[in-house]
């Protein structure tokens, strides 16, 4: 079996489990830093692991952009061509296409669309969604679906949903049996993707539809498009706890460390933001007493480092001071420690909240909660 | 003894040595990667640390703008507030301020100049460079110079010459006697620095004026401003013999591996250049078989490491294919991946020369040269 999930310990609705690929094991809830191109902006594929990281997320559309499928795969896959021999899931890209507004056009089929590189006509559909996933040698693979805007009306919402369905059931038909092998060619698992905006029923039956198609794990899509922060909580409660409790569950594009742990509370395993690593490219830094935007001239001569707990390459050598000198700077050297530093905080935070499932002490655990209102 | 040299082993004029700082040991001929404001750009400590180098070149000039000296000192000195433990040398910031052009007025007191950052207006006196680096706890500090423009009338370049002369006489009667601890508020050493643009009889004298004032070590600035490259090896032809043989002597600014080679033939033990690091982000890339344009399209699909002899984050782990992807995408690993090779290979490169002075086999061992002509 390519992909196996055990769920190792509970907590009401939370979970401790193992996901275990052909290419390594990841303990869950996790976080997947993104690397769109195939590497986290700054970051080596050494320095991605020492930070704690367990899986990377890249994207099929963008690495179907350039540099293409076809030298990915004659390089012998993206293990190989990223240099991370981790476990990877790539996202379908149906976010991306669906992002390009007046730029692609869908129908029963799949979508066609232009490239945003060199305006070059592609076309996506769930069966060669698949295959290229499969081709690239993905541990994960998600399907193609349809990623409605925020706010949409509810009878879009639902013409949308049932075409994501559609595309789901020939995505599953299409998956190559004996492909799993998680290597170049080969494809460890392939996940479903509910949608359904905001609204509580149509969430609900996508769930369960999802939940029926016997897909490797499940994942709620179609959030962190713009909704109110309620909206989207709404959601996750609403759908996580009707995907199947046998399979992972993740949570695409979300989120800030608060909204992971509510996610993590509602029963969610898997998670990936570009938060970390954008908020520290703009000095925005995450720490166990708080965000400190460290352009702020409080930090000019703050000889702490960033967070005293923290054992990153930034806060072992380094202080707030030094960070606020690169990153006022426009220095790469200040992008690239506030990007290492808030990735391994967001990856110390898993840890915590996976230790505290096992402890049965989750709520207590959330030490950085209400992060968001504590900025400085 | 705040600064110590040894010459271990000679081949020609060339020199083995040990350079010995409070901050740690430097064996030359050394390499000194470049970090202007304190970091090498994209680089952490630790990743300067294995990629080989023993000490770090910073500028006064820009530090002295951004953070300031007071911040730095008060931060516990430069070391401190890098998290580089290693030795470190500043240049004084004459090369920047005579770049500044209209922005700067020399007398024969100072130089008095307006900030390129907010126009602030600030002199820097023989003196007061001396007093910024002690306060800044340099292992290796450098007077203040005039660096002539290139080209030069003579009778111009030798003016500048009597000016600059006097300001070393003045650099080192200022030197705090007692201030050599090299931590915060002390010094290791201080540097004259031979100027004389490209003429002989001037250089001449101005090697054997240096070599007088008891200096620590002594540089040859003045070159890298221009000049056509046999002019520059001419000037490290007539002045590296005249410097004192024991002592350390720092060629500025300079720069390939063949002109480092060849300066090195002339009896130089000390190196900075800014161009391993540009030219990775530019994508030009160092490797024993030449330079590699990685942009170029024959490497899409090369899946070879950059340099099959090179131990650098970016070889052990990708190909030429992944930096050729991530630097036409102006991705930011593509420019960190490529500046830790760079490095790599510079630092190397004078292991390589090293271990042949050390075994008498130098002319043997350039094996890049002539790196510059076979670049693909």
């Amino acid at each position: 079996m390519a992909l196996r999930f055990e769920v190792l310990a509970t907590q009401g609705e939370s979970r401790l489990g193992r996901l275990t690929t052909t290419h390594g094991v990841v303990e869950t809830p996790a976080f997947m830093p993104v690397g769109t191109l195939g590497a986290v902006k700054g970051v080596s594929p050494q320095e991605l692991g020492a930070a704690g990281a367990s899986v990377m997320l890249s994207n099929l559309y963008h690495l179907a952009l350039r540099p293409g499928i076809d030298v990915i795969e004659k390089l012998g896959g993206i293990h190989a061509f990223t240099g991370w021999s981790g476990p990877i899931l790539t996202d379908s890209g149906g976010f991306q296409v669906f992002s390009l507004g007046a730029l692609r056009k869908v129908d029963e089929g799949g979508v066609t669309f232009r490239s945003h590189l060199d305006g070059s006509p592609l076309r996506f559909t769930p069966e060669n969604v698949v295959e290229m996933q499969e081709r690239l040698g993905v541990d994960i693979a998600m399907v193609l679906d349809e990623c409605p805007p925020w706010p949409v009306e509810p009878g879009t919402a639902e013409a949308s949903w049932l075409r994501t369905l559609a595309w789901a059931r020939r995505a599953r038909a299409a998956r190559r049996e004996g492909a799993g092998a998680g290597g170049a060619g080969g494809m460890g698992g392939l996940f479903g993707i509910v949608q359904g905006s905001i609204f509580r029923g149509l969430r609900e039956r996508a769930a369960l539809d999802i939940a029926e198609l016997d897909f490797d794990g499940c994942a709620i899509g179609g959030v962190s498009v713009g909704e109110p922060k309620d909206e989207r909580r709404a959601v996750v409660e609403w759908t996580a706890p009707l995907l199947p409790a046998g399979k992972p569950r993740y949570l695409m594009g979300v989120g800030t460390p608060e909204d992971i742990a509510h996610a993590v509370r509602c029963g969610v395993d898997l998670f990936d933001c570009v938060l970390p690593a954008r908020n520290a490219r703009h000095g925005v830094l995450y720490t166990r007493e708080g965000v400190l935007k460290i352009k702020n001239a409080r930090f000019r001569d703050d000889p702490r480092p960033l967070d005293e707990a923290c054992g990153c390459p930034a806060c072992a050598r380094t202080s707030r001071a030094f960070l606020h000198h690169l990153v006022r700077a426009g220095e790469l050297t200040g992008a690239v420690l506030a990007t290492l530093h808030n990735l391994r905080f967001y990856l110390d935070f898993m840890a915590e909240l996976r230790q505290s499932i096992r402890l049965g002490t989750l709520a207590d655990a959330l030490t950085f909660d209400p992060l968001e209102q504590r900025s400085s």
